[in-house]
C-alpha cells in the first residue's frame, strides 16, 4: 500500500505557507483600505488552516526518504492543491469568480501559463492584481526547484542529463531541495528586485513595476492592465526583454556565477543554444516587418525584439497583436511559442535542449551514413547521449504531440474552431498564455469560452507544467500496484 | 568523387519505362478518338528517349552494389526526375498546365497524395484520367519497394527494425530489389484487379472502376471526378473502405499469405494496432455523428468508415465535406491525417509503427518507476529495440513536426492563412491530400493558391513520401564528402 502521508505532509506545509503569504495581498487592501481585504483574510484563514491541518494529520508518517511514486504523487499533488486554495481569493473577492474561473486563473497564475480569464483588470482591487503575481512567482520558483531535483531524479523527458550538474541527490530528495531551493531563491529574489527597479527606472509606477518584475521572471506573463504591455511601449520593452531571457537560462549557472565562476554560464549548450535561435528569430521578423510590411526600422526592432522574446520563453506578455503583422507572423509565432527556453528555468513548452539532442540524433544517423559498421552515439554537450535519455526524450517529444491533439480534439469537442481549439491546446501545454485567433488570440481572452474548454486548458497547463509523464504516470493501474 | 553513374543508369531506365507507359493512355485516346491523343505520344517520345540516353550514358558506371550514398541519391532522384517526366502529359494535353501545375500534379500522383490543381475532371480526355491514376499506382508500389529495400538498409526512420523480417540484402540492394519487386508486385496487380472488379459489381463503369482501383490500392486518391467520391454513395464506400484498409497493410504479410502461412498477418504488431486505431476512431466519430449531431445510424456508420478510412490510409477520397460535420470532426480527422498506416503498405505519414514504438518508450519508462535500477529496453513485437531504432525514430518523430512548421511557416509567408499554412503542410508532408479550409478542404482544390505556394508543397510531398531524412540528407554538405 503507497503511503500517503509524506505526500500530505509537505503539501500541507506548502499550502499553509501559501495561506500565509495571502497576508500579503491582505495588507496592501488594508492599505489601500478599499475593504476587499475581507476576501484574503477569509482565504488566509482556510488556507492556513487547511494546510496546517493536513500536515499534522500525516506527521506521523513523514520519512527522511521518498520513493519514486511519491516524488511523482508530489510533484502533481503540489500543482494540484495549491491552486484550489489559491483560487479562493478570487472565489470570495471582487471578481466574484465562478469555481471554474477562479481554478482556471489561479492554475494559470501557478503554472506561469498567463491566460486569463478576467476582464477590468485596471479596475480591480490592488491586492487582488497582486496575488495573481505572486501565484506566477510561486510557481515559477516551484518549477526550477523541480526541474532541478524532481525530474532528473524521475528521469523524465530526458532530463536525467542535467543529474551530472552538480545536483545528483542520491535519493534524499527533500533535504537536498530545501538546500537548492535556498540558494535559488536567493537569486530569484535578486532579480526580480533588479527587475523592478530597472522597470521603474523606465517610467513604471512603483506597484506596476513589482508585479510585472514578478511575472516577467517568472516568465508568467500576468499584468495589471487588458492592454498587457501596450502600456509600455518603448524602453520597458527592452528592459523587459532582457530579464525575459535572464529568466529562461538555467538557474543553476547563476549558482555557479555567484560563485565566482562566469564559464558554466558562458558555455552552457543550452544557452548558446537558445540565444542563437532567439537572434535568429528576431531577425527574421524584423526583416520581415521592415521589407515586407514597410515598417521603420527601429519600430520593427523593438516589436520583433520584445514580441519573439516575450512567446520563446513562454511569458506571454503582448505588446501589440501580432496577428495583425500577416498570415506569416502569425503561423511563425505559433511554433516560436512549441520552442520555449532552456531546461532548469522558469520556461516551459519543449525547450532548446530537447531539439538539439534531436539534432544530435539525426547527426549520429548522418555519421552512419560513411560508415555503416562504425557505432555513432548521439552527444550532447560533449557527452555520448545514453539511449535511456532518448527514449524519454521521444516518449516526451511523442506525448507532447499526442497530448496537444488530443487536448485540441477535446476543446473542439465542446464547440471551438479550429484556430481556437489547436492554438489553445499549445498555449495551454506549454504555458505561454495567449493563443491565436480572435477569441484567445494576444488581443483575446479567454472568458468568453464555455466552462468544460476551461477545465481542458486547466488540466492541459498542469500537464505540460509537469512535463508531462509525471501526471500521466498516476493515471496507469501499473503506477499505484505496490 | 560520388560516381553517379549508377543512379543515373537506374533512374534513366525506370523513366524509359514511364514513357513507353505512355502509350497505354495514348491508345486510349486513340480509341475514344478524342485527338489527345498526341500529347501522349510527344510525352512518351521525350520520356522514353530521355531516360534511355540518360541509362545509356551512364551505362560505364554500372555497379552491382550501391554505396550508402549512392542509395540515398537513388530514392531522392527517382522521385524528383519521373514527376518531371510525368508532368508532359498535363503540359502538352488538353489542361495545357503551366509548368508548376504539371509538375504539382505529377508530383501530387507519384508520391500518392491526391491534391489536385485541376478543375473540371468529368470533362477530361479519357488517357488524362487514367494517366492520373497510373501515376499513383506506379508511386504505390515503388513505394513499397523503397519502404521494404531501401529504407531499412538507409536505417532512416526507425525502419530498420524490418531488416529482420526476410529483406536484408546484405549490401545487395539491387538484385534483391528486383527479385522483392516481382513479388510485391504480382500481389499488387492481383489486389488492383479484385478492387476493380469488386468497384463494378457495385456500379462503377469499367473506366471508372480501372480508376479507381489503380488509386484506392495506391491509397492515392486521385478520382475521375471533381467531386470525387461524392458520386458513388453507398456500397462503393464499402468497398473501398475495404481495399483501402488492404493497402495500407505491411505487404510482406501477402507474400507470406500466397505462400501459405496466413499467421504472419495476423499476429503482426502493426496490423493489430492499425485495425485496433481504425475501429476506435470510427466508433467515435459514428457516435458524435449519432448522439451529438442527431444523425441516422447507417447512414453516420457508412460516412464514418469511409471517411476515417480515406483519411488514416492517407488515401484521401472525400464523398462528404466532413468540415460541415463541425469542429470536432474538423479537428479530429486533422489528428487523424497524422496517424497513417502500417509499414510497408502504400501509406505515407507517421505510421502505426512508431507510435507502438513509442508507447513502448513511455512504457519502459514507467516500468523505471517500480524498479529504479532495472534496466527495461523498450520492447517491439516481443523484440528489444536498439537505442539506434530509438534515435532513429526520434530523428523521424522530431524532423517531421519541425518540417511540417517549416513548410507551414513557408506557406503562411506566401500568404495563405494559418487554416490552409497548416493543414496544407500537414496533408503534403503526410501525403493524404485534402487539407482544411475552404480553399484546400475535402470540398476544395489546390488551383487557387499561389505558385510558390505550390512549389512548397511540391517538395513537401517528397520530403514526406521519402520519410524526411532520405532527402533532407542531400542538403549537408557532410553527405557530399567522400
Ligand atoms: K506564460
Ligand atoms: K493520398
Amino acid at each position: 500500500m503507497l503511503d500517503l502521508r509524506p505526500v500530505g505532509y509537505v503539501i500541507g506545509l506548502l499550502t499553509a505557507v501559501l495561506g500565509v503569504t495571502m497576508i500579503i495581498p491582505m495588507a496592501v487592501d488594508l492599505a489601500y483600505a478599499n475593504g476587499h481585504w475581507q476576501a484574503f483574510g477569509q482565504s488566509a484563514l482556510i488556507t492556513g488552516l487547511g494546510g496546517g491541518f493536513m500536515a499534522l494529520a500525516c506527521a506521523n508518517g513523514v520519512q527522511r526518504r521518498l520513493s519514486l511514486q511519491q516524488t511523482f504523487l508530489l510533484a502533481t499533488g503540489v500543482w494540484m492543491v495549491l491552486p484550489l486554495f489559491g483560487a479562493l481569493p478570487f472565489y470570495f473577492g471582487a471578481t466574484g469568480a465562478r469555481v471554474v474561473d477562479a481554478v482556471f486563473e489561479a492554475m494559470s497564475g501557478l503554472t506561469t501559463t498567463g491566460a486569463t480569464v478576467f476582464i477590468g483588470l485596471d479596475d480591480f482591487p490592488a491586492g487582488l492584481l497582486l496575488w495573481r503575481s505572486m501565484l506566477q512567482w510561486f510557481g515559477g520558483v516551484g518549477i526550477i526547484v523541480v526541474a532541478m531535483v524532481f525530474l532528473p531524479e524521475l528521469r523524465v523527458g530526458g532530463m536525467q542529463i542535467f543529474r551530472s550538474e552538480g545536483f545528483d541527490t542520491g535519493g534524499k530528495v527533500l533535504p537536498r531541495a530545501a538546500q537548492i531551493a535556498a540558494q535559488i531563491m536567493a537569486i530569484y529574489v535578486a532579480l526580480t528586485i533588479a527587475c523592478g527597479l530597472a522597470y521603474v527606472a523606465v517610467g513604471m509606477t512603483g506597484f506596476e513595476a513589482v508585479n510585472h518584475a514578478m511575472t516577467t521572471i517568472a516568465t508568467g506573463g500576468f499584468s495589471t492592465s487588458d492592454a498587457s504591455f501596450g502600456l509600455f511601449q518603448g524602453a520597458p520593452e527592452y528592459v523587459s526583454s532582457f530579464f525575459m531571457v535572464v529568466a529562461a537560462l538555467p538557474f543553476v549557472r547563476y549558482v555557479q556565477l555567484v560563485a565566482g565562476s562566469a564559464r558554466p554560464l558562458w558555455q552552457d549548450a543550452q544557452v548558446r543554444g537558445f540565444l542563437w535561435t532567439l537572434a535568429v528569430l528576431i531577425a527574421v521578423i524584423w526583416a520581415y516587418r521592415v521589407f515586407v510590411r514597410a515598417d521603420s526600422i527601429l519600430h520593427a526592432l523593438r516589436e520583433a525584439v520584445f514580441n519573439v522574446t516575450s512567446i520563446i520563453t513562454g511569458t506571454g506578455y503582448a505588446s501589440a497583436d501580432y496577428q495583425l503583422w500577416g498570415p506569416f507572423s502569425i503561423v511563425l509565432f505559433f511554433f516560436i511559442g512549441l520552442i520555449g527556453g532552456c531546461a532548469g528555468s522558469t520556461c516551459c513548452s519543449v525547450k532548446i535542449f530537447r531539439y538539439q539532442l534531436l539534432i544530435a540524433a539525426v547527426s549520429a544517423q548522418i555519421r552512419r551514413i560513411h560508415s555503416p559498421n562504425g557505432v555513432f552515439a548521439p552527444r550532447y554537450a560533449g557527452q555520448p547521449v545514453t539511449d535511456e535519455v532518448l527514449s524519454s526524450v521521444m516518449s516526451f517529444l511523442g506525448l507532447f504531440v499526442v497530448s496537444l491533439g488530443l487536448i485540441a480534439v477535446s476543446l473542439a469537442l465542446t464547440g471551438l474552431d479550429f484556430t481556437t481549439s489547436i492554438s489553445g491546446a499549445a498555449t495551454a501545454i506549454a504555458n505561454i498564455g495567449p493563443g491565436l485567433g480572435e477569441i484567445i488570440g494576444p488581443a483575446g481572452n479567454f472568458a468568453a469560452i464555455n466552462d468544460l474548454a476551461k477545465w481542458i486548458l486547466t488540466g492541459a497547463m498542469l500537464l505540460g507544467r509537469l512535463e508531462l509523464l509525471v501526471v500521466l504516470v498516476l493515471f496507469l493501474p501499473r503506477f499505484w500496484r505496490a
